[in-house]
Parts: structure tokens; sequence; C-alpha cells
């Protein structure tokens, strides 16, 4: 068995310090209308505002300062269809250093388009994860990049946790939070910043489709579930390892949710906040709406994750009517 | 000829103070990409953020609570399709007095929902001009209500002033202000708010399909635009005689665009900037797309005048792309 070098309070302080002059502070917002609804006070963090539209570019930034000179010399490569191929592109922007972006061929044009505009270099496979892997692989033998994976490091999950810490600067006294949770780098982060505010539980929220995190942390290991079909993209993705062993410290709960539940707490932060969110962002709204608040929380901080959404294809008809 | 009586800045400052305890001080915010493509600096000030999600309710806000004891107590009436009507519902809500909003029968549904929540009464009508006039005459006459216009009226546009006045506050080298022009309550407001800044020089922006105020300005008198057909559903109204009169004295410049450059803006801000806005809100950044910024201006405030729109009906379809 591997020993984990798992990332400490320290390290996000650490993070927050680095990426302070790169990434927003991004703002916090509520809805008297959604707090009636679900029944507590919610403040979002609105990481929808983040550079690169998500909270992704905290913990890709952070990787990226954090690299030594002839790690970021080399450049850096990861594969993505979503938001952290944009984040990590920016990093290296802003860096000055290569990147290479592994991605499928059917990722959406703005999102390759967004990739490109902040100067990376894109290399497309085949839409399966095996066909990722080996792109990756057979690159890194042409040319040795250092490879920033999207969830499952230390820099990317100190990176992640800043978004909360900002949170718990400014509302010390929340009696929960809760984080969307896919491959686990914010749910993780998010936990270790929650370890400055004791009296503040965490709990993940992810679609019922897609509830490997929720049986991973039942069973004591982490269990894949089988190519899940969410329309929360951002959260198919399996538990990583690092992130698991974070959570299993520190994580409360993991709250499943409806896919109708995800459109609806969608539409809602759309419609009484404003704020264009994908539907992964909306899955903590989902899990309050769905399931009512946890027992006791009258303060809740919800980490509204990203804005990154295909505007052309939205997933309500004219049939719908609010 | 009639003897105007036009607010002054001092009526501003007054409405501040009095809106301020019920009224957000709605945040700005920028886009690095918009700020690219458009060749200028860009705050924009998001009165899609604002309470019952326009600026509409600053205005709305300071009438009611400007009204004396037995005005008050008599209630308010008005007729609104439109944004108007949710922000005097709530504005009346909040000083606790009756409301009673006349709308066309073909509202809709969400609009009619929200003025209902805020507890306003509700009287349908069909939908033309005459027959909401018509509507009002007959409701005074069972029961004298105070009318609150939604923008030919001097608290209106002493309130509507307000979004600019904050951004001013902050933004005090602000090389022109641009805003939406419709009844031009918010483009009075903003001229009026700008005697503050006088190197600061104000432009109104409309659609080229309602150039009402564009031709009234050149003209000299007001000149109304024949049944407008233009997505801006805000900016169909033909401009008041109170606006028309500041406009003359203030506003440097009209700004019309096309349909299409509306859209085209309203897609920038909801992808880049991650705002759900209103078409109407959309108006000034398409101006800046279509005409490029004004000579010499380089620091731009541009308000974001309002965030309500049918998520079921936009502008776009799956063969557009970004």
């Amino acid at each position: 068995m591997t020993v984990l070098k798992l990332p400490t309070r320290r390290d996000l302080r650490e993070a927050a310090s680095r990426i302070a002059p790169y990434a927003h502070r991004t703002p916090h917002m509520s809805s008297r209308a959604i707090d009636a609804l679900v029944g507590a006070e919610i403040v979002f963090k609105c990481e929808n505002l983040q550079r690169a539209g998500a909270f992704k570019f905290r913990g890709a930034c952070n990787a990226v300062l954090s690299l030594d000179e002839a790690s970021a010399t080399r450049g850096v490569i990861t594969h993505s269809s979503g938001n952290h191929a944009g984040a990590l592109a920016l990093a290296a922007q802003i860096r000055g250093i290569e990147a290479c972006i592994v991605m499928p061929e059917d990722a959406s044009r703005v999102k390759i388009a967004a990739v490109r505009a902040y100067g990376a270099r894109i290399e497309f496979c085949a839409s399966t994860q095996a066909a990722r892997e080996a792109t990756v692989a057979r690159l890194q033998q042409e040319h040795p990049r250092t490879l920033v994976h999207p969830y499952d490091d230390p820099r990317v999950i100190a990176g992640q946790g800043t978004a909360a810490l900002e949170l718990l600067q400014e509302f010390s006294d929340l009696d929960i939070l809760i984080a969307p949770v896919g491959g686990g780098g914010l749910l993780a982060g998010t936990a270790l910043a929650a370890g400055t505010a004791p009296a503040t539980a965490v709990y993940g929220a992810e679609p019922l489709a897609a509830d490997d995190a929720k049986r991973s942390l039942a069973a004591g290991h982490i269990i894949a579930v089988d190519r899940p079909t969410t329309i929360a993209d951002g959260l198919r993705t399996c538990v990583g390892e690092h992130n698991f062993a974070i959570m299993r410290q520190h994580v409360r709960d993991i709250l499943t949710v409806s896919e109708a539940a995800i459109v609806a707490a969608m539409r809602l932060i759309w419609e009484r906040m404003k704020l264009v969110v994908e539907p992964s962002g909306a899955v903590p709204l989902a899990a309050l709406l769905e399931h009512g608040p946890p027992p006791g929380a009258k303060r809740i901080g919800a980490i509204l994750s990203g804005g990154n959404i295909d505007l052309n294809s939205l997933p309500w008809s004219a049939a719908d009517e609010a």
C-alpha cells in the first residue's frame, strides 16, 4: 500500500498566498427566495465568477506556480475535456510556460476555443479514458512534461480549498459547508479549509447516477461507477486516492440527488440569482432542496463551482414553466 | 406649455439615503475578454443583481418612500407588464401599503407570479396602451390610489440615478457612462448623477428599431416610434417628458444598435461574465461593439440594467455557435 502525502492546512494557506495575485477573490451571494425554499440561510461562493469560469483555476494555478524552475521549463501536460483544461492553460500562460492539453475529439467547440485562446497546444484523441491516457503517455515519451492531474494531486487539492477558506474568513459561523464531488479535489480542499472552523461540518453532494463518493465512503475503499450518465458533466469522474483519504477523515456525509433536482436547482439559480451556473455547480442546492438542510444547519455555505455551459443546449424546453 | 419640475442632484442624494436600507448596493464587474473585444475598459454596474431583478426597484422604492402618509394610506397603482410591476409591488410591500398593478392578460407567467409573490393585487386588461390606461382610470374612480408612473416622474428618475451615483463613487475617472434608454428614467437619472463628475460624458443606447430617443433629441421634441418591434422589451416605450428635458441638457448622444448586436452582446455577457442579463441590459455593450467606443473613451461605465428574461425562449438556437 502506497503512503499518500496529503496536503495540510498549512499547504492551503500557502496556496492562498501563492495564487492571490492571479485568482479572483470571488464574491458570495444570497437569495431571499432560495433561502425561503430551503428553510435555511445559504451563502453561495461564486466560483462561476472565477477566472476561466470555475474553481479549477485555483488548483491549476497553485500547481503550476509550485513547480521548481526545472520542471516548469519542461512545460505541463494534462488530459481534460472540462474546466481543468482551460484552467491549466491559463495558469501556464501566466507563468509563461508551455501547456499541452489532451482533449477528446468530441469536446465542445467553446471549450476548445478557450484553451486555444490561452495559448495552449491541443492534442486530440478518441473519447475514451484509455485513449486519453495512452495519448498522454505517448506525448510524455516524446517530450517529458510535468503532469498536472485534475484532482488527485496535493497541490491541486490545496488550491481548490482556498475557495472555502475565503468564505470562512467572511462567515466564521457556518453550520455546514457543502460542495459538489466528482474527483474530489474541491470537496477534499473544502474539508481541509473547514479544519479552521471546527464547528462547521462538511458535506459533499453528487448525482445519484454517479454516487461513487457515497458508495466509497460507505465501503471504506474506492468504488467506481461504470460510465455514469448525469447532466452534471463535471461530476462523472471517480474519486481520487488523495481526495478519498481526506474525505474519510473530514467529510460528514455525501448527499445524492436526482437529475430532475439538478435541473430545477440550476434553473432557480439562473432565475433568482441571475447567475449562469453549470449543472455540477447546482448540485449542492439540489441536495438541500431534495433532502432539506441537514439537522441543525441554519447557516450554510455552498460552493457554486462553475459556470461553463453550452448555451445552445440548455436542459429545459419551451414546454417547461417555472 | 407646462413647466416641468425636474429632479436635481440633491434629489438624487436624498433618494440614495432613502432607499439605502432596502435596495442592494449592487456590485460592479468586468471582463478581460470583453474589454479586449471593445478596445476599452468597461465596468458594468450589475443592476440585474438588484432586488426584483432590475434597477426599477430603485425608482419605485424612492417614489413609494417619498409619499406623505395620506397618499401612502390610499395605496399605489401603476400599469406595467415589465420590471416596474414587480418593483412597485415589492416597494409597496416594504412600506406596508397596498399596490394595485394593471397587467396585460398576455404578461409572462413568471412576471405575474413575481408580482403576486410580493403581495400586490393584479388587475388584468387587454394588451393595448389604451386598455391599460382605461383600466387604471376606472380603478382610480372606484378607489383613488397614487399613480407611480414607470419613468415620467421626478421621484422615479432620482431613484434610478442612484445606480450611476454608486458607480461614480467607486470610479470617479470614467470617461463615459452609457445606459439603455426606453422611457428614459435610467438615462435621465444617470445624466443627473454624472453632474457630480463633469469629465464624464453620458450616452444612451437604444435599439435602431425603437430609436425614438435619438430622433427626439435630433428634432428637439419628442417623436414616438409606432409599435416598435425589438427583442429589448424594456426599451419599446417612448421617452417621457421629464426624461426628455433632462436628456436634452445632459446627454451627449444616443447610439442605436441592430437586433443582431443585442443578441450577440447578451450572449457575450452570459458566456464571459456568467451573468443572466435581459436583452435591454445588453444594449449598451451592443452599442460599444457595433460602433466602437466613442472618441477618447478609455474607461467606460455601463449600466447592466436588468436580468429578468424568460429562460424558455432564449434568442438563440442550437444552430448558433459563439
